[in-house]
């Protein structure tokens, strides 16, 4: 029996991976570690197939994720469950699969999906904290919450998000925002929000402006006034990766 | 104005610290980086002065820890929080101070304290987590909680723990317990355990054999025959020090 009498199936996955050491979701080809080209590395070990890896989200360099969605065609005869152990046991550390299942032959990760949520963590405490410093932002400045959620306010409903980011060519920049809310809990920020697509640098861009309406510098109506401009020149500093992370990708049955 | 003309003060802080690069609390003197050496190098680089830096718990070689209590004696003349700017301003990343208070000239970070808690995390889930791997311990197994605290329950009191762990020369191997109780959490485990004091290895010696409990491989009923053995060779594996953290000293007044 050759490859060609086997039936090519199409997986779907999830995805955690710490992105401190690793560059980004998507293949570079230059030598350097990215989430795809590890999971294209570890099917090929096992299955000496050259899949492509899908992923829903082409998360940044240095950015997180828990709930990334993955899809690839292999020829594989021996279960979803295997093929989960086979593929971590071929994994580096800083990245893992869960929850393999068969998937439609057509699904896609990207296309298909009806919305990503994201979560940024802020450490907002005078003093550095070193087991958080890979997975959160140290701002020392006290921020007010409840300006920032004003702010955040403005963010839901659909809008043209131009001020936050660019779109991929071929694309505008309207997105739907679903949810955008902030919470504390001592010292630590966490903001989700979910939308159904994303500008590059969209969420980084959004929580290094609002962290001007926390520490006071900027008014959440100004926060308003710079969506409504659509103008990238606008917005505050782009926030940094390590506080970010791809926490859930939805998909409409 | 020469030094000894001016007044020597004993300093405390508390010190969080991330284990994972680190070779302990204590200075081995051999090039490795521990705590102790990275807190007396960034002290001698902001004062110019040659301090021991005393600890109230020898953490080991990757245990973490949130709060670490140090003590040390330097002539300083510009206040708490600019001693602790300094410190943190010549610390690496993974070493940070905090709370900086003048203590009294006899207050011993050690002797003086009144107990210690420590948590240990499990990550319990058949896949690996790559964004806990530095901080919990992955076990794959299903634990059972409530067997787990069963055993824990025989922890609390006063005992001879030599089953778990050596003491210091000189001293006894009893030491009293007042809690030790684990929480589930989704998949984390928790487990917390405070005592006056602690043997070398003791809770990670406890965790290591009480996880046997969890999976069903000993009977709480065992676990308590094995405090009363005060045997060592009794215990089961020593858990590893990735999932241990110093959380809280606690003094009387």
């Amino acid at each position: 029996m050759t490859l060609s009498d086997r039936t090519l199936a199409r997986f779907r996955a999830t995805v955690e991976y710490d992105g401190t050491h690793l560059k980004g979701f998507q293949r570079q080809g230059q030598g350097e570690r990215t989430v795809q080209e590890e999971l294209e590395r570890a099917i090929l070990r096992i299955s000496e197939q050259s899949a492509t890896v899908i992923g829903a989200g082409r998360t940044d360099s240095g950015v997180h994720a828990v709930g990334q969605i993955i899809a690839f065609d292999i020829v594989w005869q021996h279960g979803c469950s295997s093929l989960e152990r086979a593929i971590n046991a071929n994994l580096p550390d800083d990245v893992a699969v869960r929850n393999i299942i068969q998937a439609a032959s057509r699904f896609h990760p990207r296309f298909d999906a009806s919305s990503r949520e994201y979560k940024y963590l802020i450490n907002n405490q005078y003093e550095p904290a070193p087991l958080q410093r890979l997975t959160m932002w140290h701002i020392l400045k006290s921020l007010d919450v409840d300006a920032m959620n004003s702010a955040a306010a403005h963010l839901v409903g659909e809008h043209d998000f131009a001020a936050f980011g660019s779109a991929p060519v071929g694309n505008n920049t309207v997105r739907k925002v679903m949810r955008a809310d902030w919470q504390r809990n001592g010292n630590v920020l966490s903001f989700i929000i979910e939308a159904n697509a994303f500008l590059y640098h969209m969420v980084r861009s959004i929580v290094g402006t609002m962290r001007l309406v926390g520490s006071g510098e900027m008014s959440p109506d100004r926060f308003e006034q710079i969506i409504a401009s659509a103008d990238r020149s606008q917005a505050g500093p782009t926030a940094p990766p390590h506080g970010l992370c791809l926490i859930k990708v939805n998909y409409e049955h």
